[in-house]
């Protein structure tokens, strides 16, 4: 078994690293395949080669300076990376935090919208929710500085079928709170049914032999809870009327709805959005606020992010890039200058920001658009969810206007709770976004007391936030729509000359840490190829 | 809208409890439908009505004595209750620990199984498995108890996608590991088109109106990830063959199985076990092992347990019971005497203990059997699961032996792991279990190791059990056949005079604490009624 064995005397990296060194990449590939590693989530872990240590050194080419624009995840993941190659970094940072879209709101958060006014969270201490990004896939690059970086996580709660699902003007299901795992069983059980009865007409003329057929049945059976005579008539899958117990209580099933009430209430719709690649269970989030990742990297950059520093203008002479910037807090500009400027800024707010882009590149960064999103946290005096409903974490869906009402994925069992009483997006995000504070707070609680009468009276504070209307942020995530990935994107890809663009809008990931983090790899890659070949 | 609103100044069960005073239970199943609080789960856990705790002292029926048997989960859970109301109890355990089959396997852990030699944990500080129960519903009366008692919890990793399906001898897609959302998107996608192209033959004939097959068109498209033509050709939720990136990196999607392959290699069979009630996600586990429930119960019962303390004979006279049972730290033979007897132990168990029981009683007992169930804990040196395959928590299934493979679903990151090498029941526990520890050991890492070939340069040690050969359980849980429930388990339920049956077996929540915890407070109800009466 001795090819088979993982290395463990050091780690995998070291050990793909040391291979990487004498064969190159072919050979790490090679090696991982003989080890058994070879998966695409761990070749692409593997992709990324960091700068060595002592290549600007070694080549006396120190001193090399980077000013990174923004203090997100993208731009302090870039300065972490040359850090440690010994590159010189700057950050320049409008707001006062690092994390950019990474935010957890908290006692005392304060935020005044695009043509809004101020709004200041006024939750308990150790109450918080995510504003921007909350969960994390197992398989993302996030995991990897998570464990660098030793941040404490725990499971982030996004499959629980003991949460509801809730819909309106769809027939006889109608304004019905009904727990998933019942329309979940329904809706498999009929179609596994109405395919078991299928399987063998003539018309349908399935190209699979009677054994296949045999075992597709058997398939079926067991998918769709059906019964010998291969009918659905319900399952414990779907809960009970009268739980069993103890002794003689056996329980009742519930009865369950009709095939045409299932097939009209679309709540089969609502099943795919657990089988997306990036939602798969398991996933996590730090303990305590997705801050943890990006106070992560922040203590790691002591003295390289420069704070209250609003960029006003990019300049480029032959080989250098001079930013202009506004100092927030004594109003004063300044200059900052590098041999390389990493610019992570939304493209939503780059357009407005005077810049010597070339034509090609403006007009690329003119023409993106960013996605509506919408949340508002909710503080409730009692877990009602928990101790009435027995919901722990996890959520509820809907087609009112609030889509979504995520539970606390943490502080189980504590006192107070604090929910997202919607999570929602497009036009749906537009709609609450436009209201004041005040309007979508008594938005989302009549909505959500539709599913939780509770809502009124545990009630205590509410914090909310349209991301369109954020400023340094303007817009949820990248959009790019039609055939932009292929007329403008690669444009954004290329430096413009000694700028280069970063963030989860530079990537296939977008929307995700992960995004932003291999985005900033690559340019970190790219940056220093071409100073080792200058 | 003051008639929906939840109260909130008292909990919930205080408030129900003081309706259910004044107009005893019908009003309190109304105000709780009023409240919209009425679940099948929310009234089976407002059904157990505790003893009144002035009741025996208002009655002049002080000083009734309760003798226990076995301080598991049933045994404590009813010594708690008991104790609230006045009584005084004893509990009688043959171990030296408490909770039964709920048993929490660390360093040091020692263990000599029916027949077998002695087994001591050799794991690291830290590292632990559960033997027993490892996970609990949401809506399990178990959570009652977590939340009144402050254990702190986290959730039960019981499904992740990104973990994998390795089956032998089925075909094409033999003894390959394969990421469960691979087969989960070919499983779901291949049937939801041959279900779409069945939707309108006039052969299936179904009962639907165009407009409802169309809305059964559009939940497969969802559900299988179908293109618009309606065909299945592989989505992102199977996966990459090249994940996608940054930049230009868009990926690569893997290409699916073919259907004749998926369909033959039985994976479709492991979706369901997803979807059974009680393992159903959310699931929890207390943090640091399951035995932090029955501590929690132990430690509210100082005083009340008698360890070491072997039942050898129950003896019953007109209006008392005595328990002989043998010291086994002195030798000695001793008794407890009870107006009343709880008797927890595994009938496996008790059937070969002395008792004057009825005939009706003694038959139903002996002709009870009980289920296999083995685990093993396989301490590892690195968590590679994590490191290398981004599985964090969740499990593998397999059609070899081991059945299983558990991924622990704590301690994210740490440096060392404790998983599951097999969990598995009936014939597969049998053969694993007929083995000597050192041939478990063997077995699993042997199996184990064509999924993870990690697993023979970092493994460190092991402990086995069988459940058929713990002493004092001699079987995982109860296993009611053929029409059992129907003949003798009725026997089973009805006092035997003062003695009382509790525990999984006397459920139909068997094989859970919820079954032990709910037997345990009817029994309680029942003896405080009988008193009450007398």
């Amino acid at each position: 078994m001795e090819t088979k064995e993982a290395p463990n005397e050091i780690t995998r990296r070291q050990f793909l690293t040391t291979v990487g060194k004498i064969g190159g990449g072919a050979a790490v590939f090679s090696v991982m395949g003989t080890l058994g590693l070879l998966s695409p989530e761990t070749l692409k872990a593997a992709e990324y080669e960091p700068p060595g240590m002592n290549d600007l050194k070694h080549s006396n080419r120190n001193g090399k300076k980077v000013v990174i624009l923004g203090a997100g995840v993208a731009g302090m993941t870039a300065a972490y990376e040359l850090g440690l190659a010994g590159y010189d970094c700057t950050i320049l940072e409008a707001r006062t935090r690092s994390g950019g879209r990474v935010w957890s709101v908290r006692k005392g958060t304060a935020n005044t919208e695009v043509g809004g006014t101020k709004q200041i969270a006024r939750f308990d201490n150790g109450m918080y929710f995510n504003a921007g990004p909350m969960r994390i896939p197992q398989f993302h690059v996030t995991m990897e500085y998570i464990r660098k970086f030793g941040v404490p996580i725990e499971p982030f709660n996004n499959v629980n079928d003991h949460a509801y699902y809730y819909n309106e003007n769809v027939g006889e299901l109608s304004s019905q709170k009904i727990r998933k795992r019942a329309a979940k069983a329904d809706v498999r059980g009929y179609v596994s049914e109405m395919m078991a009865k299928a399987v063998n007409l003539q018309a349908l003329d399935l190209p699979l032999t009677p054994e296949e057929k045999e075992k597709l049945v058997e398939y079926l059976r067991a998918e769709g809870g059906l019964d010998k005579d291969l009918f659905y008539k319900g399952t414990s899958r779907g809960g009970y009327k009268d739980e069993p117990g103890s002794g003689l209580d056996a329980g009742v099933l519930r009865d369950p709805f009709s095939m045409k009430a299932i097939i009209n209430s679309g709540f089969g719709n609502f099943l795919s959005s657990e089988y997306s690649y990036d939602q798969q269970m398991m996933m996590f989030h730090p303990i305590g606020g997705m801050d943890a990742v990006s106070n992560a990297f922040e203590s790691r950059l002591k003295g390289k992010i420069q704070f209250n520093a609003e960029v006003t203008e990019i300049k480029q002479s032959n080989n250098s890039v001079t930013v202009e910037y506004k100092d927030l807090v004594t109003g004063k500009m300044k200059q900052a200058m590098g041999d390389f400027c990493i610019c992570t800024i939304p493209l939503t707010v780059l357009k407005s920001i005077k810049a010597d882009f070339s034509p090609e590149m403006k007009s690329a960064i003119d023409s993106v658009g960013y996605a509506s999103a919408g949340k508002i946290g909710l503080q409730f005096k009692r877990r009602f969810w928990e101790e009435d409903e027995q919901i722990y974490g996890g959520n509820s869906l809907t087609n009112m206007d609030i889509s979504s009402i995520y539970y606390p994925p943490t502080r189980y069992n504590d006192k107070k709770g604090l929910l997202l009483g919607y999570y929602n997006f497009g036009a749906n995000a537009d709609k609450l976004g436009a209201m004041t504070y005040q309007q979508r707070e008594a938005h989302a609680l009549t909505q959500g007391a539709k599913i939780h009468p509770q809502y009124y009276k545990e009630f205590e504070a509410s914090f909310s936030v349209d991301w369109k209307k954020i400023k340094y942020n303007l817009g949820g995530w990248v959009s790019y729509t039609g055939d932009q990935r292929q007329t403008i994107y690669p444009t954004l890809c290329k430096p413009d000359r000694n700028v280069y663009l970063a963030g989860e809008h530079m990537s296939y990931i977008t929307a995700w840490q992960a995004g932003a983090i291999e985005s900033a790899r690559e340019v970190v890659t790219a940056i220093h190829q071409r100073v080792m070949q200058s």
